[in-house]
């Protein structure tokens, strides 16, 4: 029997990116879609893709009928409205795999810092398994609560683990650009058409973003991390760069990776040129370049994902499929869309 | 045991989309890949995204080979090569799936008019069927060559059809938008990213686009046809506007647009408004709008399809399906890329 | 000495331009400018491209401090608020050149019913000069008050006007697109990028447009008028359709474009292949181009603009130009962004 | 009189944003166009926007031809061709800006290291001014012969050259990116629209780039230097990073960068936010913000170009004015197109 699934916050753009994950996986079915405001609407109305394919009615939140329907629920929700709904859904006996910020870190006091709010369940956050499953694999079995990375984290991770695990690093530069899709459905100056086509922009630099404590945290050592703004809808490059702490060869690098990643179907290491996103388009992938500059003796790692894939509702379905012992690229496209 | 299938010509952009679907066809697996000018590599060097994921080698083009690796060939090559290729395929007791011109008409002739050159095979062109499913769907069962129509006539056929087949149309004007990858993957005017970028323009308008016969061969009336480029990679609508024969109501619009397309899954029709042609991005299925200004007693109806897609590669997949009796969205994608 | 202009209404699109073309105005000098929202603060604040080129002050809108600094005044405001605005401007000795739609009906029943809404100030409809130079332009000098009118109906006049005058139409279709921009600044689900992105779509299909009754204002003739969104931000093609009254060759038709427009240095007339919006990109110029289908007896004819330009500011500069003496292209890019 | 300009190679990107700057130029004028390709057809057979404005024929290239038509002569040229051009187009007494790569070294040897090619004039290389005006402005004026500076060596050393003159760089990070026009007019696969489009690559890493050696050569630091492309026609960013030599405070570093650009017209600092590329879209003008990370003390600096303009043609038309004593802004747009 397939596992039922429900999505809290389907009308982001998590949210219907989950809706065409589970809707094409062999062993999930979505049961259940609520959201605030297009309660009562067929999702269809909120994503016109959906029309013809999947006119379900959107429901209002609601534990019991979660519960009733479904054994595991994905969140898709503003920060700390996560934090307020997981208690009672963890009480109905559901797996919580939330997409947001809310249960990232293990203790809640640096949240509360990076996102400047109170944490509304702060005793979950030691118990909630960060969903990196390259990082994570072993702790996510079993998991009831779930925290799916964020996109820059994931990006610069996957670029830069296998030289932290190295001990190569002790002073990262994350350099990531990111398309348009990660700054949300919400109208606002990052995503309106004419103000981002044919711009390119940084923002919140020198360690303003909200992201950069979860790449530490996640990472251990201490980023100097840059966003920038470019003009697509879905991808995201980490180049991250590292003086390291003691001299390695080109091929050792190109070993470490290799290494590093073999265990992990979702990770593919390439070595005779950097990636571009559309490589990984669609998919729950990552790709992952590793090179070094003799002259200076500086290593440069890059990563792309795409941000609602790997990024989010696609690694969101990796972490369940592990969680629940399902193949672990069950219902993930393998295939970009090309071009 | 799944249906073998090979693809000659697989390093352009409707070659590469039938590598995606059929890597996720439930009933078919790719045997077999070949490319002129890319054999003797990884179809990954022509494609990266699918380093990692399939990095078998493209052979030269050998009939003997497809014979023993395939049972279907899709041919994705340029005028006049399907013709030449053919053949051979067909002795070789080879189902021929032509994503080209060379089969679309029942006669070499308008063939040769509209293309202006000499059909390599006219003896084939009577036994060819127009893979327009929607259409032709009793035809294609055992059919043994098969052409894939083309995108500007598939999204103004579906766009017009329930009005033809009413007897409603003496005239059809068909103002049609692509995206760039109609325009293929061969460099030129039509497809360098500054010059398309940010720009539409009409082009081959007044008759002279190759499309055009094939239209008014399909719809069997007079089309005053105009295609337009516009930047985007991926996605097509037809609009067109018929002056009706006699008087109609958009309440029998509607019907006859709903009774016509009922039986065909991939065909959605839509009331409300008219489509996006992101509404069917990544898929092979259409959405209709038919609309009606009283005032003038015109009929204006809206077609979105993704060129790729229901207008080249997934609608072969779709051909397929039904020529040899598996279920016919078998291996197509439901739901598209959001957002 | 310089003409001193007003803009109420600069945080929009079309008042940038504005800021824009009248920057680079050889007798003309932007002296005062407001906006409602973005008063008290610099322009700069609204627009960061004029940060350290433009940083005067937004001010409130005020009749006397626009009287005192100013001798005309451009209007980028909602609808019926110009119509509430103009008359104390016009009373005050004002030039009022409006961008929006409240003066470009002669009578302003038509308006109410396109718009929906009760006019402000209907007496004024009848003395405002529609500012469209190339059929208006013995109305403009020492016009008080100028309607510059709406992109769509700009595009297709001057795609068609060759032939009305001709008497070669009872029925015009009219098909066009436009770029993002024309959707203006408001956050709506016509200009969030990832829903615009990677897509096209018809709307306001079947005369449900409110552009529909000014293009049948001006040409005089019925139009099916159907206008389409599509990814960029600047640009607009107006491709529009006749099946004349009588029969006409395309050395006529190539002929009557040529006399037609001889006049008027914005307008090129192209014989060769139909035009691009990036051939106008950022100017105030249109381009037209006339084919003929003899197999079907149809004209089809193609003119580009840029919405902002020609579409908007640059054609209220024009007609301010001619109003007020000025050589006609005084201020307008002669030539375009290019690539 | 005007001063007199010849454009040699006028059918590439560089060399139609030549002749759109030069044509709005007060104290400059075109006269002369030569272009190997496209000579013995109109102008406008190369860039459609100029039919119409400016439909001059294209002249082969010829020495004597020049210097009767021209004072200054802009090279838009591939790599070598100019050198093979310019002893003759000096020995003719002609200015010679040149804007490709072959005069931007002091040394032939470290071009024919980065290059891999023979220099054809070496011996001019030593007398050549590289045109960079916010750092060489002193040796421009009377120059014979200038070298207008790459697009990503301009963007990252305006981004740096505060903090490397305050002596505060032993090491330079700079991640860039850049539009696709930087890619040039020859197709490759660097300029395809549909694998471009929707699609961010990290390319030539870890020190390949040919615009590594002019970046340290200019800044005299050891620079890792990591450029990107993305979906976009124009535009630039360079990020770069800097763990400074000795502790800064932010306050120092914006009176810095205040202090050091307070001379250039083109040069805007801004405090309060990066900027984006769209701030300067079809200028000349840069627009530079620096930022601390306090906790970790590292300098992060941001610079935004057209790299057609500040990075190429816009540049070159500066450089003349300078050389030339002729107003530093004359003919360079103050506005960018927004939006």
């Amino acid at each position: 029997m397939p596992v039922r699934c429900a999505i809290v916050g389907a009308s982001g753009y998590t949210g219907v990116e989950l809706v065409r994950l589970l809707d094409a996986h062999p062993a999930a079915t979505l049961t259940h879609v609520s959201a605030e405001s297009a309660a009562g609407k067929p999702l269809s109305a909120s994503w016109s893709g959906l029309l013809g394919v999947d006119d379900r009615l959107v429901e209002p939140f609601d534990v019991g009928a979660i519960r009733a329907a479904a054994d595991v629920v994905f969140l898709g929700l503003p920060h700390t409205v996560s934090a307020r709904y997981a208690p009672a859904l963890l009480d109905a006996g559901l797996t919580v795999i939330d997409l947001g910020a809310d249960f990232r870190f293990r203790d809640a006091a640096t949240y509360e810092r990076a996102y400047g709010i109170v944490h509304p369940a702060p005793e979950l956050c030691a118990e909630a398994v960060y969903g990196l499953v390259e990082k994570n694999r072993a702790l996510l079995p079993g998991a009831r609560l779930i925290a799916a990375p964020g996109c820059y984290p994931t990006a610069t991770a996957l670029a830069a683990l296998p030289l932290v695990e190295a001990g190569l690093v002790d002073w990262l530069i994350a350099d990531c650009v990111s398309g348009v899709s990660g700054a949300g459905r919400k109208p606002g100056p990052r995503n309106l058409y004419c103000e981002v086509q044919e711009s390119v922009s940084a923002y919140s630099i020198a360690g303003a973003h909200r992201h950069r404590p979860e790449i530490e945290a996640t990472l251990g050592v201490p980023v100097t991390f840059t966003p920038h703004l470019v003009p697509m809808v879905r991808g995201m490059v980490a180049t991250v760069h590292v003086r390291p702490t003691r001299p390695v060869s080109l091929a050792e690098l190109r070993a470490a990776y290799r290494e590093r990643y073999a265990p992990h179907p979702l990770i593919t290491v390439r070595d005779d040129a950097p990636p571009a996103t559309a490589d990984v388009r669609g998919t729950a992938r990552a790709v992952v370049h590793v090179a070094l500059d003799e002259a200076l003796g500086v290593i440069t790692a890059v990563c792309v994902i795409d941000n609602l894939g790997k990024g989010a509702s696609g690694q969101a379905v990796q972490a369940m499929n592990v969680a629940l012992g399902l193949p672990e690229t069950a219902g993930l496209p393998r295939i970009p869309l090309l071009p």
